[in-house]
């Protein structure tokens, strides 16, 4: 089919440049629909909906595929800005024309997971707790079925042969992102030349991460409005919900961003903390703004199927597969990372050493903490690039 | 006053053994009373009450003192045992005849603090906001002043005057407690003869300790038994101090740990935790447990005041001093801590250097993270040795 491909890049030569066609950067949210969808845990999800960005086009062969897969908090607004808007997508430094993952060779697609935390943001379309349950025309609550990463992985499968995808270049993805691509490189060697994860947690969620992640949990069925899943209609959990964001804002910095951003500053001039309980200092403050304008815009029961998923991301185990990994990886930890550890990296690069896998490492070198995947991965830009050349 | 030496070593040699008189590991609280005590941000608190514990004896000179002070959610039972009860101290390990720490040559002290925690311990002795105020014969709450690490050491500088005290040959102690040998040695730099921080936190708290912290206390003022601080009498908030302590006890440990206790089990072998929210890893039931364990001996006002206290950590700066240190320093970060640093200890310890400060270094090269400075002080015991006979 490379008359198609010919025939496109003429098309491009006609319009006067090869970006006409090509990816200007305007993306708009698409929506994925299955009628039915089968869970890892055996339970079956109906009328099944979840939104989706690309950004570049797909060659004839349908194997100039890259998966940008997303992280905790996060959608499928990876690259460019909405019509109207200007917020750029948060890896929108290097994906794009020109860029490491460059949108003239690749279709760079993005697909929101199941569960996604931001269900009041109109650019997040998702299918999770929050969703009216076909069966009874209720939001789930806690009848949602518990979904793991490789629910994400299979539906994002699912799309992807839709689509005509028949081979990922690369997969990849920062965080509970790197997660997904793992899981990919586990699961459907086949499909996947090579994956980046991008301050990954290694091949399994290691368990002081799972530990970690009941402590984001747990504030929310502190909060009476949590009602045991079942708030919708009514008060939400806000504050609970806030409080658990708190940690994932904390946990994702460092201390040079804390040192460099506030000091020891109390919030208030005039209002000493060593006077009052209720004078805070300004870090503080600021997580608390923080926290509460992304509540705001997201779910509390979703944010506790987000911490089950990572809890039970495991690339091999009963049930999941060998978890053998036959894709190039790029590895791309964080130094100053204190939420997942440069060390559940290093842990998993030894172990994809010992089984012969081609181990491509770059660390961040910054000092913003978990965020470095995010903020700085510009950083690793040409690192990505020359591994994408190989 | 060598004669009274000589007597106590000439009764011991008589009672055929110099363990006689000396310390024999069982130990009673004691407390100290003091009828005004005026804090750094200028308020008074009246018949305050501290406990304090000893092992060793005092000589004729006072100044064969050693005063260990206490962690965040400690007390002062640092070595011994009660009569009739087996439990031992915290670092009993390094703290006795013929220990690192050794009470035939030292007199060791320690000190509860202020709004201590552990309110329902029998073993604790504190004025706090669980306290009743003699202004109004009812609990102080929020009513408590505002205490700091400098308030703490001051109230054990009145405690050691008391006792006949005149030189420090060390102060130590783990966390919390390294704040206090700080501090101490910035202060009365005259009475200090040597420090020996254990799992510090440098000079002062890190703007993103002070963020720790406001996650520590979040959950507290979550729960609606919190009250505005006002619940005595009434339900308390012990669900939000337990997501507090959850907090703390996980923070407090490392991934080593996590994997070795607990790898990635479920709770129940029949409840997988793909099935529902609601079946828990291994891990996170331990740390419910151990948290809701802590938390009904602990007060959570109490609580409040501790995260407060360390924030407001600063041996230097407006109304706190110039901060200068001229004891010999034996600092002790552990190299898995998650919680208090390394870095923190680090730069701290550049800015000693930099002035000239006599500085020995020694790194806890264990997996157990910052419980290793109370669990693996042993590890350090011969460090400790040398410093102290230098």
């Amino acid at each position: 089919m490379g008359w198609l491909r010919q025939w496109y890049l003429l098309v491009g030569l006609v319009l006067g440049s090869t970006g006409a066609l090509a990816y200007d950067e305007v993306v708009e949210k698409q929506v994925f629909e299955l009628p039915s969808f089968k869970t890892v845990g055996g339970r079956t999800i109906r009328n099944l909906r979840v939104g989706y960005e690309s950004y570049g086009r797909l060659n004839a062969a349908g194997d100039n595929a890259i998966l940008v897969t997303q992280y905790f908090s996060g959608n499928s607004h990876a690259a460019g800005h909405y019509a109207g808007e200007q917020k750029r997508g948060y890896w929108d430094a290097v994906i794009g024309a020109g860029k490491p993952f460059d949108t003239d060779k690749y279709f760079v697609l993005s697909v929101d997971t199941l569960a996604n935390l931001n269900t009041r943001d109109p650019h997040t379309v998702t299918t999770g707790p929050a969703s009216l349950d076909p069966d009874t025309g209720k939001p789930y609550g806690l009848r949602f079925p518990v979904v793991t990463i490789r629910d994400f992985v299979n539906l994002q499968k699912a799309l992807a042969e839709q689509l005509g995808i028949r081979h990922f270049a690369a997969i990849t993805g920062a965080s509970m992102g790197a997660m997904q691509a793992m899981d990919w490189a586990a699961t459907y060697p086949a499909m996947v030349e090579s994956i980046i994860p991008v301050v990954p947690a290694g091949a399994e969620a290691d368990p002081y991460l799972i530990a970690t992640m009941h402590l984001w949990a747990a504030p929310i069925r502190l909060d009476p409005n949590w009602n045991g899943g079942d708030y919708y209609g009514r008060a939400e959990p806000l504050a609970g919900l806030a409080v658990a964001l708190q940690q994932v804002t904390v946990n994702a910095r460092s201390p040079a961003w804390a040192r460099s951003g506030f000091a020891r500053r109390w919030a208030q001039p005039a209002a000493n903390p060593l006077e009052s309980l209720d004078n805070p200092f300004a870090v503080e403050q600021w997580v608390d703004e923080q926290a509460l304008a992304r509540a705001r815009v997201s779910d509390a029961n979703s944010f506790l199927y987000l911490t089950r998923a990572v809890q039970l991301f495991q690339t091999s185990g009963e049930g999941m597969g060998n978890g053998r990994i036959k894709a190039r990886v790029l590895m791309i930890p964080a130094r100053s990372d204190l939420l997942l550890l440069p060390e559940y990296s290093r842990r998993s690069v030894d172990r994809l050493m010992a089984q012969g896998v081609p181990l491509d490492y770059f660390e961040l070198d910054e000092d913003g903490g978990h965020v470095d995947g995010l903020v700085s991965i510009a950083k690793a830009g040409e690192v990505i690039r020359r591994f994408l050349d190989h």
